[in-house]
């Protein structure tokens, strides 16, 4: 079953779309804002097309594998970013977008 | 932090978002598609709406209960239809709506 | 044809959801970003909802009159803080959610 | 500015994803639902990406390019599922499936 084959990789997409909203939320209240701002921006692209491809694999569409590249693309360059930072929140989505980026990476191939 | 706040939250309307895809996609590919249309339609309004609360609750939305109250209204719909037929995706998948109409309720109230 | 019954607020959803988009991208362009980190969780939290009720009316759903219902609130709560800011993007911004809060309200009595 | 820079392609994604939903909804209804089974998984796949691509066009996303080629992809599929069908509402979602996939590849080059 699709949701079922899918599985793990749903749970990563998951993942990483909670830690990318939490970053997001999180930035929003830091004390210097302005340094986060590229984090909010790709913190937002990363958790929305996660929680897209999550939908879009369990309803077992037949494009998982180009939406999976892109959703790598988008992962990797919010983990780069949220790297630089060393808030707690954005060490930890850096860690969860580099995971996500690899397993849509194996995904894709 | 908001994501473990909602953690219980977003984790049941995760599991109603893959039941209801799961179901979508297998009623499609059902011998009788015209029997379970309106299952379909409620299958992608249910993934839909607990798709969007669980990125919401994700990034501690200031609308959080408004939202659960619609979501319920709509998991409560999907859940009666679904409990209609007798294929195991639209059983399991009635049952995840319900469980997810009552936790939501909960949470508005 | 429900997408003609419902053309026009699908209209007004559009123009306030391009607006806070337009606005939550040029907030995180300004000098002042932490005086904005308000309205750009709000831009966020009202693209979103309008984003997905364009779709939904799109798709003719029956929850139509529900989720109107939470729009507007979400609409009217980003155009008050919107209308705050001298910025242009934020004034326009303000304008579009409150023209579509009063659709919204209008579509769900 | 993102959202005037982009406007052209947001308008066609629009309506591309007012299409397709139509379609969706209208093949619900259709007395052989059976044969329309791939159209009606099309058409959510297709509106359901042109839908968040006009998002995340008018928020200036730094992936707009990797999201329309993946766009136009679907926009196809979609298109060529639904020309094959006699129905109005199948052939005007075919017409604006290969209007937004020219337009998204264009876009993509």
């Amino acid at each position: 079953m699709s949701h079922e084959k899918h599985q793990q990789l749903i749970q990563v997409l998951h993942e990483c779309m909670a830690a990318c909203n939490h970053c997001f939320d999180a930035c929003l209240q830091e004390e210097n804002v302005k340094m986060m701002a590229e984090c909010i921006r790709l913190d937002r692209e990363c958790a929305d097309i996660c929680n897209f491809l999550e939908q879009a694999l369990a309803r077992n569409t037949p494009f998982a594998a180009a939406l999976a590249s892109v959703c790598a693309t988008v992962c990797e360059a919010c983990g780069n970013e949220c790297q630089k930072h060393d808030h707690d929140h954005c060490q930890e989505c850096a860690k969860a977008c580099f995971a996500c980026a690899e397993a849509c990476r194996k995904f894709a191939a």
